[in-house]
């Protein structure tokens, strides 16, 4: 059995990773650490896990202690000291915050106004999108776990932009988001009197993201995407909906794009390339670790709109972590993320 | 005191209407019909009416007669008949079906599969958007009221488009809604269980609203405009939400785009610019016929994003259909719908 | 026109109350304080009501200045000098805090650990149900406006206990509330992740309402009345759905309670008593100052179940002190009060 | 592995049968049966369950013949035929609908207008509620599963009434439900639109449920127990709560009628009683197997408020079904029922 512990594990994505972790076949929840509740049993903030997940939370520094693969779900900033801690002492490191995402130190300090404190840390450091980047993860120490929107994302443009069917300029994702994604802190604007019948964008064109789903979507393409981002707030618990736009090339044609999606995705055991006439839904991926995929073409004005659609505390946060998990650990990348989500 | 009648009374746009009428000082509803409850009150099927807005469904002919303006909710392709009814009579008719809304016979073809029973009134009929076109509504006897997708995305362009400040083509109309707009007919996708915790796309770029919007922004701009239009479905009630996506033509600067929607809608009464920083929400016009813009630009990718909130039942149908009936009888405009978006 | 004070304007008792007042006949909203917005308009706070109600919050000394009639929505236990400081300046004061609810030192006491700072006033003031008390309002200066159950369950229950049709004790008032009765304040029970999807019970048996609802019950049937109260949280904005048991005494007939009810609320503008077969929705009454009552029998074990819907933030709330204020001011009792509920 | 089949599987029930059995270790869905969607897989009508769970929906036939244990989530009146050949074959039977669950066929007719069309088989049937009936499902061959309300409510108040702490006459059971209990038809009060932002009462002390809840209460304390049971229809997708309301023999404490439910329920792993000062909720249980109980006293009124939660889908139907299909092969009785509940 794996041991894992994750620090910071009061907040949504830690819990969601309690959850799943003390579901998986070959890892189990050896540590949880919280600096808010330490003493607490998780099932008090939580107690959904009540006599099921009642460990009690202690110290990030025995949550290193007694793991062999340590997860971070901390705010932006505090991880890099952990990581190095962790690759000192031979542990694996995932972290799901973003100090480790922008490959670019400049681009860190523009978007996190922070620095690369282990400047060779990052390069250890994989970005953990396997079905775009497997190959770097495997052997690696170090895992960045990709956010919400930039795994949603980059799967519903890749083998486009790969495959030079569509503009790399004056793409447009359009964003929707549950409202778990901006975690358990109390803010006005999740309060539920105020999301209830609500709906609106946030963060427009200025969102974190956008760097960090440009950088993907270059290092697949090879050239110099830009992505016109704009988030908005759904009165929904989980999912990520991602309406992409994107001109389609003079010839490109809608059958060889979604055969390229075909290809590209065969094998692909969490991407769930839809029938034609089907159209990306968050409900149907509800507590998986799936991306569904719809392709659809607006033939009057030579547009290709890709929908992926996840769950962001699972594929977007979570379960990503854990897919990361096996692949690290060399088991079967879809160990304890088989479950299928509930029809209603 | 106008006398107003209501055919097809019971479904959700005309029961709508039935509200605002109700409490409108210089109108009063003098007749609803429906094929589907006649001979029961109206309080029967919304019991949010009892005893304040109990009256009896009777056929379309006597709502015809006891009224001076008809106002017509029925499904597309049953209004033609009775406009040329009340054109005969001398009565104001107001459609919000879709039957007058396209000037194009052979759109209406393409679209609705159907063709213009009396092509004189065709001519005779306004578009009813007067923030756009109140100068032909003004002395007409028959409305073509838009609907809801056609009433928010034009609204949220049309000062740019019209100053020449974006590009007419590419344009992306990301647009999601609340339940309402598909009526009260019962289907899948609107029971309870199966839209909530749900959002997804529908009729992509195939929504018949797509020409009705492309019509609007010809004639505003006398351009050739192309709107790739995504409709998405959203878990609340009620409110359309625009996101458009324009690109900026080279020099167009963000201040001199905010003057000119500052310059057409200054005077407007019905429609809310908002200040820099913040984004149109729709909550904050539900059960009121303001639609609120925010505008928003993208430096990296030289985009104009435009975003406009309606409730799709008040300013996206009976609301304006309302305002059209001030309109057309000289009344203040804005008389009967000056109620206060409640805060939650 | 009565010049209309809020002291504590932008809790979401006193912005409700904004909204009514800016749409009242006869009064004007002539000045909001706030201790936390001092300086900020209100519609910063709540952008439904930008350019409609932009007031500038002031100090509680210039809202009581430029008013006539003073309503307080402050936290229990700060109306009581205010009170006093309007009583001295012959101003009409109209609490929506509890500080002036119970009669009784012992019980204020008890339940929320206060005292009687000015015991005279409490002599002055009249409780604000009217429909259960009106001769006591009018004439007076202060006036202790309900809560929201103690709105709704006194009405469900008053003219079976003053007919003597039900057992006195162990009646059962199982209640469910909208979140707005919470209040602004972020809780993690009112995070929208936390709310959606739940339903459960909170301070049963506990809740300071209990006391207040007890008392009105006794003062109407002059009997030692005890009800076991359960509020519930529901993830909804608004209303109060009150469920009332009471065990049928030998004889009582369900015709008779139901004439009863008849008789008692015959001519109460807002009591709508419900037809046989139909039952009490809070959606019926959503925006509205009315209140719905639905008559149940289970004659297998001789209960009358009465179930009474309100909107707790106008009927509840904001509603109910306007229509006080009214009475005070010798107005019809439902001016500015007449809106119509959505259906949806 | 276990031959499952389900009869009606495209039904809510049905569903989520499918999707519980798909994740059984020792079981195997081998075979769906449905009328209306002969030939479809179950995937088209539930997209979650693309490539998860894409059984062709076939005969009655076909099911039982392939199969070990039948499943049956059909209309009441429907079950008895399929139950006798199912038993002739000697095939397990298991009944999600009503056909078995009364045992006095006075009963049946009464709430069902049915009649018992093989009452020899009646005797053979269990009543599935293991954790209060266990000993008799052991070595049956027919489960009659009860249904949601009637696993919520006797679980609430067995200890209680078996313990004889409480009056067994003038009990009351609020209880509230998600939507998906009135299942995947389609009517007007489960129209999205008309049930969000609602809450009422339905079926006032006329359910079917009320017999056979009392009829368990019955049987668990030898007493003539009955119950006014008002069920309430919540705008969330899934659970039971259920909050009943007894009053207290004179001497009955508050501690020793909560030792009688920890003895009562120790060792019963689906059934968690809460610690003093929590209440149940029906999140806290949602996709879960798990009955939470919490106790509470009112002391001036001599009342125990005992509130269940179930999810109505799991515990309520196809999850307690799966139960009862573990305890009839002899597994265990928590096999492929051990999901945690999602915090959020």
């Amino acid at each position: 059995m794996i041991k894992a512990g994750i620090v910071g594990a009061t907040g949504y994505a830690g819990a969601e990773l309690a959850r799943l972790l003390s579901q998986h076949p070959q890892a189990e929840l050896a540590a949880a650490s919280s600096v808010s509740f330490t003493g607490q049993r998780l099932s008090e903030i939580y107690p959904a896990y009540y006599q099921l997940c009642d460990i009690v939370c202690g110290t990030q520094e025995e949550a290193v202690e007694k793991s062999d693969v340590v997860f971070a779900a901390l705010p932006h900033g505090l991880s890099q000291e952990l990581a190095a801690e962790c690759f000192e002492q031979g542990k694996a490191f995932i972290d799901l915050g973003a100090d480790f995402r922008l490959k670019n130190e400049e681009d860190y300090q523009k978007w996190y106004n922070g620095t690369f404190a282990h400047p060779e840390l990052h390069g250890q450091a994989a970005y953990g999108l396997p079905e775009l980047f497997r190959d770097e993860i495997r052997g690696k120490k170090i895992v960045a776990n990709p956010g919400c929107f930039t795994t949603a994302v980059p799967l519903a443009l890749a083998p486009a932009l790969a495959g030079g069917f569509i503009e790399y300029k004056g793409i447009v994702a359009d964003c929707k988001t549950g409202v778990t994604g901006a975690g358990r802190g109390l803010t006005q604007n999740t309060h539920f009197a105020e999301l209830n019948e609500s709906c609106s964008a946030y963060k427009v064109a200025s969102h974190r993201h956008n760097p960090e789903m440009e950088q993907s979507l270059r290092r697949i393409s090879g050239k110099d995407v830009t992505v016109t981002f704009v988030p908005h707030l759904l009165p929904v618990n989980r999912g990520i909906l991602a309406t992409c736009y994107a001109r389609l090339k003079d010839g490109a044609t809608p059958d060889e794009v979604r055969a390229a999606y075909e290809k590209k995705y065969a094998g692909e055991y969490f991407i769930r390339l839809l029938p034609e006439g089907k159209a990306a839904d968050i409900r149907n991926v509800r507590l998986s670790n799936f991306c569904d995929i719809s392709l659809h073409f607006d033939p009057h004005d030579s547009m290709l709109i890709a929908i992926s659609a996840i769950d962001n505390m699972v594929k977007g946060a979570a379960g990503q972590a854990v897919q990361n998990m096996n692949l690290l650990f060399g088991l079967d990348e879809k160990t304890g993320l088989t479950a299928i989500s509930p029809a209603f």
